[in-house]
């Protein structure tokens, strides 16, 4: 059972509620709790199949956290909000991960407050994968813990390599630290100090440093940076394809041979679209947590939740908490 | 006369030599002085027209900056190298401008060694316009100053705003700092103390925070962050534009449509890249030092290092400097 924050996110609860109907049309055995304002959850589902809504549950809560809500604040004191009775449901077992389009530092923060850490680990990561040219990179941490100090990034490391060894098959992923120079010298304090700590941890590959440009190559499996500089990376990238898009949409309108020349190049322009697609991989799991935690960007819509809600149910059918935790335990 | 640090960048010489060569064949008045090894850019620059030739002073000097030399202590240390000699030539008067692919620490500690700062200006900027869909932003810093505290981000946003006036013709330039949400609460504290700051500046038409994702449509004119930030948000880009260009190359090498297509793709492409090149429009301006000075990326090549220089020349030409100055003074 997979609880889903049907009133997070900028298209709440629409997106939830079609993501849901739409993952449990695809997989039918899966099972969901949309967690929300059941009046308005309701009608949205109201037309699904028989089959699909024998495996949505709904479970009604009064109060929403806003985008605008201070995180650890809003945790506490909306106890009925959507977010904190899924993220009670997994943490009492009544669900077996959560997903979520809601409010970033909140996910983060009811994940530390309700679900607790995991031993050892002193703050959560969200890490999403970034499909570069030649090899899928880990990148965290995209949001979780804005300002990080050493041990938080050597951490993120260390769940990285795990996480690159679980899901991406890796034996020894490659392990970079992202800096503005690939010199010993460049960077601040704090990644200087996670390097040296990465380099005296023989069980992590640890590569040194990465510019943010050779990302995109994929010059290794996982990349660690601190929440604010990953944040600002993924959004910004997503902006720069949208106007990549825009651009080329105008050149189509606006002249007459590119016209003639779109039925030869759509099935490329839609084989690349597939490959650099947000709405498929843009969700991130959140790691340090006791739980299974999702996050979807705030502006996702019927398709990304579809994708992050049955890459949630991957990853609890894969065990991926458990094997985390051992992996952490036996460091 | 434009001093260019001929010794600076990936591909040095040899980058500096040609793009000098080139920019004084594009205009015909410019005089420009290349600054390292004589043995080395003698051969380089042999061959270009008499008319070129002479206009082009060689400054012979014996050390080089590298990439992985600490930025103030190399500055200090290296007195006879090219980036320190170029700059001492600005100092005194003997150099309108600089033009530098060099390491971008050094050159931002030089700048505020040599050059000294603006009266007012405790650290510098980096400025760089980027090319949004609906109009130039000019995005402060990328890279000068790498961590901020809130009277940088108030500074550069000063600085920013007078920049845009003076090279953008914007009367009220609209300028919005960078966050990872654009609420009120979100952010850490340098970002908010910095936006309290600039709520009380009568002068500063400040907008509120803005996302990397927003920065390509453009919704504003000046965008503040942190130079460790806007580093990584430049060069993030840059290899996403590779990216995506390798990945259109193989769609037409591997398949046969898009091949057939080509024909009528290619004026759009070269448009739409056009538009989008970093050779022409990727250099970044020192604001806050007490001369010209423009930075180009490291892996700079001829072009983007002719355009630098030529933007160098029109900086110049246009009394940049004075009238940045005046403004500041003003405030």
């Amino acid at each position: 059972m997979i609880a889903i924050d049907a009133m997070g996110g900028d298209f709440a609860p629409k997106a939830a509620c079609e993501g849901a109907v739409e993952a449990c049309t695809k997989r039918s055995n899966l099972q969901v709790a949309l967690v929300g304002d059941s009046a308005q959850i309701e009608p949205l589902i109201a037309k699904a199949p028989a089959d699909v809504l024998g495996r949505i549950k709904i479970i009604h809560t009064s109060e929403v956290i806003q985008g605008d809500d201070h995180p650890s604040v809003s945790i506490r004191k909306k106890k009925d909000s959507s977010l904190v009775v899924a993220l009670r449901m997994v943490k009492e077992g009544r669900a077996d991960g959560l997903v979520t389009a809601g409010n970033t530092g909140a996910v983060a923060a009811g994940g530390v407050l309700i679900l607790g850490r995991l031993e050892g680990i002193d703050r959560p990561a969200l890490g999403i994968v970034y499909p570069s040219v030649s090899r899928p990179v880990l990148l965290l941490d995209v949001g979780a813990t804005v300002h990080c100090k050493p041990v938080n990034l050597y951490q993120f490391a260390a769940m990285g390599h795990i996480y690159a060894q679980i899901f991406e098959h890796i034996d020894n992923p490659e392990v970079k630290l992202l800096n503005i120079g690939t010199e010993d010298i460049k960077g601040d304090e704090a990644i200087l100090s996670a390097a040296e700590m990465l380099k005296a941890d023989d069980d992590i590959n640890y590569c040194g440093f990465v510019e943010a440009n050779e990302l995109s190559e994929g010059s290794c499996d996982v990349v660690v940076c601190d929440g604010f500089t990953g944040n600002v990376m993924i959004k910004f990238a997503e902006g720069l394809v949208d106007l990549i898009k825009t651009e080329f949409k105008k050149e189509f309108k606006e002249h007459l041979l590119p016209k003639l020349g779109l039925p030869f190049m759509l099935p490329a322009v839609k084989r690349f679209s597939a490959r650099i697609d947000w709405t498929k991989i843009g969700h991130a799991c959140l790691l340090g947590v006791n739980g299974t935690v999702i996050k979807v960007h705030g502006r996702s819509r019927k398709t990304q939740l579809c994708y992050a809600i049955l890459g949630a149910d991957d990853f609890v059918k894969r065990d991926g908490l458990v094997k985390i935790m051992e992996a952490i335990a036996k460091r």
